[in-house]
């Protein structure tokens, strides 16, 4: 294939990584980078990253045509999908506006009705993963929350293995990177204010809870805490079981669901230093790792999973979506291994 | 006072942190610091933050006699308080040795018998917002591990009041940084491999599950999680609750427990950074700051405690069971009240 | 004494380092905070290490009167001594406004023509390892650059024993935390892109040159490079030298220049892992820690100065100053010996 | 070409970049890795990242046969290029053992005669920016030292344009990360210890000045200051220039000499945040960034280079060499641009 493929919003962190990607994509022709405050710029003002490696410069967003996939990477709740649409016959959206089926259920978190709610039954959740065949041929594809693909690729054997005691909630408590609070400086994200700290940035009420709710069906409590890291998500997962006489019966459960995956890895190790999934080893990769313990007295099983967020959790993933989708090979673009130390 | 006290395990950070504050207590005339490894050497050899502030050289532990007071820095497990018990009138073992009162719990959790039972009810658990009474006056007072000291006192008020669910377990993350696994390098504490980790360092089964337990009387699922810091614990409590209305019965709880408490700090704020407590504020100082939030849902209290594990955790805890042990006002040698940013 | 001291400009990090030392101070009876932005809310808001030490409230600049110390931490530039020198009988102004003595120096560093040239002469430059006998009864002393400390208290022992070699100029690098840029949040301090980096800030044209100049009377090509850091400095100078045999001569120098200084520890080591400054170490006290090594080409000395610098290079410093203009003990109130690790 | 390539210490940090590059690289078919500690383990023991891209476990160094280049990446003085130079015909050693072309030079900075100093004439010094021509086509290539690499690159321009004055000394401070320490645990390294510190490691003597001297023939004074910062090195020279009258003096140099280079970009904005070359940015690549001011004095120029020490300072750097020798595509294996943030 010869694909050109549109980003909009292509100056933020998602963007650059889509960049990043696309530019280096062997089935990617031409990469168009809309930018509204940075148009007429080079991309590299953005993400310096990228010098010598392209001459791109951004463009306006009306200038965004003839694409044959287009990324919107919009703040959430921008909701300019409309405007989008008929540029491109695939859609991916990153943000968070077209995540939930339920329209009451984005009214809830999101704090009003959905401007489209007709929409959402449209919109494949996008994570390869849980929805590969309805990603194959889909018009528009909705990135996933960066917490909720790490809690839910954690917590998705057990629940295919129908191992989650239901009656009990799952606790999450993930410890993230400040990348995930995106480009805007802030107050909060001021280096000496920022560093070092560990932060319980959103104890309750983080809105990633309806996604993973959503897709696994069973009940949440999430809590999110920020710690000193750039780049990347660690889910541990407290999930309440029954019966589980030993971690074969886990084993078992991870494996089927993850021995084909081209991106998730199950880690678990009796010795050194990597034994459980850890973010720092994923930082610019698409992969995702899993891994878990049983706890001695049988009733918790702690499910883990490590992600980059700008990646698994955003860029990648919407590369990955996109192969699957135009029945490219799944892992095209994606194959940077990650770094150590 | 004039106090002597001693100190047998001078050299490590526990140790390192006694002399600190020990040094500067205004009750105390000397100090005689012990170290099996380091004797004949100025403590300055191993605690650099004190040159110009002490001329002390260690010495051997057999020379430490004449204390009113002695402090066990020793290694969980080292058992060696039939050594130094008539060395001083006071024992303050900072080990996990005698933590636990249950011979059977010591069994399960530390894999071989204790070999001393009877001294486990001699002993008395040493946090004073717990067991101020029954420190005053005592001969054995024991330190309290890190994690539970953060998790007890994140839970306190709520265990008072009679707000846990105790059908339920209350699932407990901390997240602690590199000071936790003491002096001696290892590879897992290689620079290259821990600095900016979030690595699952204890998922099940840690050991300071039992002393939580033991003095709040409920069921507990404790992760323990590295990540990049070098002092501090921040004990993330997701409680299960029935009927709890609104946030003003957990105001109630904290303040009834903390109102008059020198070293505990109701952290709680609408706006700003700091909104909840955060461990590295408390970097050298013996505050426990703690918090809570509740789940719009109402069936989860997240509680929050953050405080130095080398301070509140460990040696500052000390010097304060010290000084209610010896009805020295509580906060004698401990003002020093942290950095910003 | 039971001194009354006000600080105009106390919500920032220099601000809040005076409030800590101060409340804390001996001889200090009362602090007035003044903040133009935060009048008339708690000075926890802006320094919550504060918090249960203090209910004090920022009042607005209007209100500091009667002080009997006053200083400004006021931005570079603000210009406003006139406004506020008649509050009190003495100003300790820790802005750059008074630093140096030549109005033609002051035109050439800060691009414009000093407002009060006739100032210049009348404020003692206050590092009190310089102008210790100047200070005492002065009415204005100036505070310093941090790096320009640094990088001073570095030379100073080679300057006075005619050491250093002037046909050449003395190189300095500084490595410099993120507290250096104050409080105000910017696109170059946003978490992402400052964590991790080593940016060189200023390789040429640092305005803390003049001061360095003006104190030591050398040539001096300083570059300023950040590093993953809060709080702290270190000065790394290289120093042109002839004749210097040994380092016998060399610490003979530095110990004539410091054996009787409170607040400076030349640090040198053969073994061990702080074998030279360090200002991890230093966080949060007025120690300058100095060092040097010898080229074995006998051409160059290696002259090293870690502070804080918002303590040794800021607050402390200007306390320290206070304590001597007004007779104090000079380590009034600057008991605080570090953190290790 | 359908390379065979062996790693003779392929278990240590520069041996584990090898290893990622050398896999996915283009023209290699087998990689052979060994290791004398870990021989019959997978690689992924000792490199956590290349989980789920090989099954490769280490072979013992007599199993290194048969390859068409081999990789020796041995501490430096094993001193063990005997034992395998006819194991391939083309030998590339990363280690220390042949840098220095002049025996006496090597006495002097390594302490001992060299064991082979007819070798030394015989090997090219690996940098292809300085000996393309030599590289192509020999049979010894040697490494060169990270922080050599960093400040040649960075002073080539300068030197080749004639600008430095020889009269004096150039001073370089390497700021460094903590893998530059290589993968050996030590008191040094212990996270608590080393997170957060600017330790002034090598002030003056270290080894890489003889590289620089040999390769640029001017004088050189070296500093190494270790700082928070896994992979990395910022080079800053000091220039001594005569006649400077202004940067495009600069530029001509700097794009005469880098214009047609593929990993040297250089570095220079008005404007932004990364505006000088910055080591974060390059984590994983083997680009060098090289950038300069100058002193508007006129009579110094800041010539700065930044490189990821296991890359372009070692492993990329190799296979840089290894493409140059065997007349490959120059950036075969070596296409990955680095992360932003």
């Amino acid at each position: 294939m010869s694909l050109r493929a549109g980003i909009v919003g292509a100056a933020g962190y998602a963007g650059g990584e889509l960049l990043r990607l696309l530019l280096a994509h062997p089935e990617v022709r031409e990469v168009v980078a809309a930018s509204s405050s940075l148009a007429g710029k080079p991309v590299t003002t953005a993400h310096p990253n990228l010098r010598k490696r392209t001459d791109l410069a951004f463009v306006p967003y009306e200038d965004v045509r003839g694409c044959d996939v287009l990324f919107l990477a919009l703040p959430n709740g921008s909701q300019r999908y409309e405007e989008f649409r008929d540029r491109a016959p695939l859609v991916i959206d990153l943000s968070s506006d077209h995540r939930l089926r339920d329209p009451k259920a984005y009214e809830v978190w999101y704090g009003a009705p959905h401007p489209h709610p007709e929409r959402l039954a449209e919109a494949v959740y996008g994570i390869p993963e849980l929805h590969r065949e309805r990603i194959a041929g889909a018009r528009l594809v909705t990135g996933a929350g960066c917490n909720a693909t790490a809690a839910i690729l954690a917590l998705l054997p057990l629940a295919r293995a129908s191992l989650i005691d239901r009656e009990r909630p799952v606790v999450i408590e993930c410890k993230v990177g400040s990348s995930e609070g995106g480009r805007e400086a802030s107050e909060d994200s001021h280096h000496p204010e920022r560093s070092g700290v560990v932060r319980s940035f959103r104890p309750v009420g983080h809105r990633h809870t309806a996604e993973i709710e959503q897709e696994l069906g069973c009940r949440v409590q999430l809590s999110v805490t920020s710690v000193e890291l750039v780049r990347g998500v660690l889910a541990t997962a407290h999930v309440p079981v029954r019966s589980v006489a030993d971690e074969k019966v886990l084993w078992r459960a991870y494996r089927e669901a993850y021995a084909k995956e081209p991106f998730v890895r199950i880690v678990k190790e009796r010795t050194g230093i990597y034994r459980y999934p850890e973010p720092k080893l994923l930082a610019g990769t698409n992969f995702a790792d899993v891994g878990f313990a049983l706890d001695a007295r049988g009733d918790r099983v702690v499910a883990l999973c490590a992600i980059d967020n700008l990646v698994k959790g955003a860029a990648g993933n919407g590369v990955q979506a996109m192969n699957v989708a135009l029945g490219l090979p799944e892992d095209a673009g994606l194959g940077f291994v990650g770094l150590h130390p």
